[in-house]
């Protein structure tokens, strides 16, 4: 059936057999049993299915079909409905594509439910396969398998953000054009807000999922949430430095194009009086008097133009000792 | 009667009767029914009666007479009032129309209560009726339905404003002319500070609607509300989101003038120069000493030309290469 | 005697007789009985009159005597301690005139002392001595009248700052001069700090006497209480929404002014090109050499000028078209 | 013994003997006693053998020896530690002085250290000794009598501040030069940060100490407390104001220098334009074209400055209308 | 073997023998005994023998491998696992170096494990050996001095940051070039965001560790925990004071470089203007008209040229009158 990536049934950590999804009931009468299935961009009447086997919430239902949800952690009876969203950088063209996941998690089963940019989640399960004595906790444990292969995603992605961050950091003290640095900026600014959304809340997620009575996490794989929850609260931290070293860079940025301005008007007005002087001097032996003793001495033009020099001379030494040039 | 919109009662999710309101006494005395009318802007004795029939506090039916109340939920012993802020985009008119929604919640009636701007709550009316499987949890579900359908309405108004700031970064970025920008800027700012205020008190009403021990809200409509609160949440979210690339792109803004100023002192300064030069060379040669042998060169005139356009070409060539023209 | 207003002693709702406060005591007596008391500006004698006639608290005593005291609300065993800021505008002066009522509010008494600017309460009392059927609720419901009537003065207050900034937003768009609005700006901000240093306190105060134990507020006060309660939410709110508009007024006026000075340095560039191109063409057939021929053409003058004025036409529509003038 | 101010036992409020720090232990024995001892700036080997005494704890004992501790307030077993700083303007040398004041309280004790600037507590302590039916509800309320003397002193240190504004505020509206404005905002903003820190544990601590259970504080000596978190309170209020008055000043200070420049570039933009003409209209009549026919009018000198002059005056008037004069 | 700095037992507080990391399990049969050990970077396989001996969990044994976590305190069953930063002046380099000390403590043993940059804990080992009478109360006083030190660590750092701001600070209020100090302020928020993020976290912690029921913590090791807490406080305002201060001279270097534009401008402006007014005057007496009566003044020349000198001599003074030049 199109949609159905994988459907097992899991006995002691162990995969015992493919089940598939309408047989599912079936799979269940053994009760040490666990179903784990994963489904990409399923059709309507698929969910439906697998609403019916598990007695899925209505609205719930609803939520992974339409996907563009907020990332959330929902009760249901004893089951969980998560809501989490995947990250992947493009570096051809340079933005992030954002995927979502569903996961229905109840006492013997675990439904993931992938919409848009997302990798397979058979390396979870592979990983997993490879591990029974932890396999065997059940859902939950598979539960924080998916969780902590979403969110190790994030890391690689702020890596590629403190490079962009870097690189602006270069043009904003560098020399280069700060039109497009302003609009990089921007475009950084937008980009780490986000991530942000994706990310932030996980935290209060984690944080619920250590602390439930429910069944589904038992005591022993508490630590195994906190683990995925440290994580986080570690993105979370890389992202907010980077966002308070974009506020200071933006500062910078500003400080910058004045202090450039300075250097332009210094150099402006520099060279304006070093032009000025002689064109005043100039203008006053090209008045017409008829008595005007300089313009009759032999010496009058070479002398007035070496004294003309000199005082150019002079403003232009002594501008670049102010660092006006 | 003149102001009521709606006027039924419903046994086990269905319609059973049209009730006039001074009827509802009358009709109110077969146990398993409740009553849901709808009203529009009433005049102050038809919501006296609604008032009696019902035993609504003086206080509520002060608020829902005089309109302009906060978006708020209120206890009354076992029954609520609750008010919400309705919003719709007037495309024409290029602004946002409010109106107000008074709903008084008891266990076996709703009142609606429209004030200004809003569609009516027809539709939701006949929406509930297609499914009475929901409808007969009574007027908790009732209270659901309306909050949905005024909270969804946020969300054409969310994507009108997000169209808007995308134009506002076009013309920051771009050479439009940036008094008008700074001006769209700050509507845009106090439009999403309206919006901000319509929304953000209902992310703590319906936490309070999904922890209460009314009755009115039994535990099997919980999820229904936390649908809602969902919803609630990402509108804020969006919202919040706008609001920081807002602040971003009005220090963007900011950083572009003082760009673009560094840019027009640059061209007046290059052009400046090039325009003294040949002054100042024409001033030298404008005076009337006697003895400059260079003005008696045939080929002075052609020379002292050629030389300043050689400068003042080379100056050209300088600045272009510099990036100041 | 100098400084009591009103002194009268209320049962079941109505006015029993006027008291003099030395006869308090006496009146005191009948058990089914309350005291009313408005004190203005009184002297300390009289203070300490009241005070033992009711075993007030020093500390309270010293506070109502002294003035200058924050919004606060303290509990004395079964009494109760309030202070609140009065705030009236006076429209000549252009400034908030804010005054301090004392309220100390027993389980069969309550006093009044008000101090600096405010209107008097008599009109509190008369319109409460027209709803027996609320006023025999006892002190708790006057203190909610008196609260009431102190919280809704600040509605107008809010209007004349909604029109300030209407007024300051029509001149940082407008072209007035800017020096006058940044110190406009600062002072309105001033302004509204001191508003919301009298509100905000409130907001706590109402949420305690809504939560509070005590027997002087009775079960069916609360829901009066709760009502005040909602209008200073209203009024903080209204007031956080001048701030952040205010905020972003300024940062819009920060553009502007950078803007204009944008626009008078084009200005600036554009016509000192239009006058240093002539300047510039006059300079070199103002020089002296011997050989220049155009000098000798009949029609030179005609044709330079001539060229002239095309070259600063050219320049002068060209800055027209690129927005420059 | 040096070091030590003050050393007295207390029995129903009254001071019944002055006791030499070796001697604590004896006068102890009477159990209706408690010591009340000053410090300033003890040697190690007082505070050991006060320490010794009352048996404090190790750790107190060498914060009240090192001193540089921030505020604060801790519990061992039934006794307080409490850090406490004072401050006073040197109004001379224009800066705060600070001192630390530590309190060591037990159920028949209270020692007092201080460090650094503070005025001595014997004031404190006459003054107690005038309420004796306030001193005999023992050390808890010497701790109140002490602290509600520091955080008195906060007052006039505020005032002071409040005064440095007002100059700052004149300085930024006014013409003085924004120099050493923009360096005396920083300093400003030190000061008050310093203020801040030394005030702003209070409020917790106050809080703490209005909600303990320890017997040191009865039930009675609670108001007094309050009345201190409620000085307190007020105290952070005013700094609090001063910061966003300040923030709001800096802006208006950014603002007006940007003003300022606009108004500078005006002026030279106007000047340079009045001055230009006539350089370009003489420049015009300066050039050597054998025809110019205007040159040999008699009245041609006369009316070219006429006619300079008066586009001169014309400009002039213009700018001084449009206000950039 | 390599990696195991120091590994001993210890009973009633003293050091009774050096223990191999083999032979624990053989020297924790004594129960009055505990261990301490202290790693240096070590090999995975060290790491997993140490496991085994006291059965940590894995998650924390791959955490204190792979270093870069982020400060925390995590608790598996009766034991703790720390991560504490540590952090050094490099002052040649300009730079901190940071590192990582991850701690396993449970009721019998305490292991320290060192990466990076960090001091030798042999000194708090023999501080500890020599108060017995602390060392006796177990892994949780050891935990509180390994924390104390490591904190202890950061107040030279947060002086070598105060006086980088007091350079900073006469940069931006001397003269010095504003570019670099740009940068320098950049690189300032930067470094005080790294310390920040490895201090914070620190609050929290100690906050759990004062209030954790856990054996391992007895009672009366709590107030060295309590002191240890404060001094995170205290390290925390100090950072979080210099950043409120780098914000502000942030504003401040922005401020002044807008000030030093103004200047800029006035010079510029003021000597465009001196050197102007001799260039019209002498433009004017260029002229060619037949009819110019002064041109045939004898004292004509000097003349104008001392009327030149004067204006140009007025403006001067006109000009440093003004605070221009």
């Amino acid at each position: 059936m199109n949609g159905v990536v994988n459907c097992a049934a899991y006995a002691g950590g162990r995969r015992v057999a493919d089940v598939d999804v309408k047989d599912i009931g079936e799979a269940l009468k053994q009760t040490d049993r666990f179903i784990w299935i994963g489904l990409h961009e399923p059709k309507e009447e698929l969910l439906r299915q697998v609403q019916q086997e598990f007695g899925l919430h209505d609205l719930a239902i609803e939520d992974a079909h339409r996907a563009h949800q907020r990332p959330k952690l929902e009760r249901y009876g004893d089951s969980l409905f998560v809501v989490l969203h995947t990250a992947q950088m493009n570096r051809e063209q340079g933005r992030i594509n954002f995927g979502e996941t569903h996961l229905f998690v109840g006492p013997r089963y675990i439904v993931s439910v992938r919409h848009g940019s997302s990798l397979s989640y058979a390396e979870v399960r592979s990983r997993c396969e490879t591990t029974p004595q932890l396999l065997c906790k059940g859902p939950g444990f598979v539960l924080y398998a998916l969780m902590d292969f979403i969110v190790d995603q994030y890391f690689p992605l702020v890596d590629v953000l403190e490079d962009e961050l870097e690189q602006l950091e270069e043009e904003i003290f560098g020399d280069a054009s700060s039109r497009e640095t302003t609009q990089r900026i921007y475009e950084f600014k937008r980009r780490l807000l986000e991530v942000k959304r994706a990310v932030s809340p996980l935290v209060d997620m984690c944080n619920r999922l250590m602390r439930t009575d429910l069944e589904l996490i038992p005591e022993d794989t508490r630590p195994y949430i906190r683990d995925v929850y440290d994580h986080v609260l570690r993105i979370n931290e890389l992202v907010d430095t980077l966002r308070e070293l974009l506020i200071a860079a933006l500062e910078a940025n500003l400080s910058l194009i004045a202090v450039r301005q300075n250097e332009v008007v210094r150099k402006l007005a520099g060279w304006a009086a070093i032009i000025a002087v002689p064109t005043m001097i100039a203008g006053i032996y090209g008045m017409n008097f008829e008595f005007m003793p300089e313009l009759r001495w032999s010496l009058g033009y070479p002398l007035v133009m070496g004294v003309t020099l000199g005082i150019c001379g002079f403003l232009y030494f002594h501008f670049k000792r102010s660092g006006w040039f």
